[in-house]
């Protein structure tokens, strides 16, 4: 399969690795938004969050939290945004799973928050409803 | 303590709820960005993830996959963004640590990506090994 992520944790492409284990590989984003952005994937090729097993999700969130803490340390930053995209109508550009950890300043000129929709009258309910039923 | 998130887990604050456990509550955001936004938040008040003990976040990660995939394909959407901000520096709002589930659509005019940054000569190399250390 001709996938960038599969080949980096391969190691046949160099990537800058800042933790690795049996089933997660951490490394530095090229394009980072700030210093520090690290991606963190899961080593098995899968394209999305519904792809991967409930299992080895709650393991991968454990190696999230933990470089999550490291990164915005080591850069000395305020903050950190956690973000994972599904899909190419939701911007996810390699289809390999995959967390953006991206360590955060005060007053960066990174804006996250975007115009908020209202709902209309009863669609709320009607939207509650249906993802209730899906769980 | 007055947090807002506190309160609608105790059910202080009525919200649309659609999913709950023992530990994690899943309800609408009522600001969304997208019909089925959904905010994901354990029931014990973390701020952050450097505050969440390492197997609660696991846990939590099993709920937002679920509730994720489930808020995704009630509203047809082609694509999930799941977004986790720490630090009022990363926009974080309301200082409960929660996860944003937002459904995503073909065109829908919302945008993530950012500005994308460069590193200097060398400081690839020595923001990772600043990162390898603290992990």
């Amino acid at each position: 399969m001709d996938c960038i992520f599969c080949k980096i944790v391969k190691k046949e492409i160099p990537s800058s690795i800042v933790y690795e284990d049996k089933n997660a590989l951490a490394f530095l984003d090229i394009s980072p938004l700030n210093k520090g952005h690290t991606l963190v994937i899961p080593k098995k090729h899968y394209e999305t969050i519904k792809d991967i097993p409930e299992g080895e999700m709650a393991e991968l969130a454990k190696v999230v939290r933990k470089v999550g803490i490291a990164a915005q340390k080591a850069v000395g930053a305020h903050g950190l945004n956690i973000t994972q995209n599904n899909g190419k109508a939701a911007e996810q550009f390699v289809p390999h799973m995959h967390f953006h950890l991206i360590p955060r300043f005060e007053e960066d000129g990174i804006y996250m928050t975007h115009p908020k929709k209202r709902y209309a009258e009863g669609e709320m309910e009607e939207t509650r409803k249906k993802i209730e039923k899906l769980i």
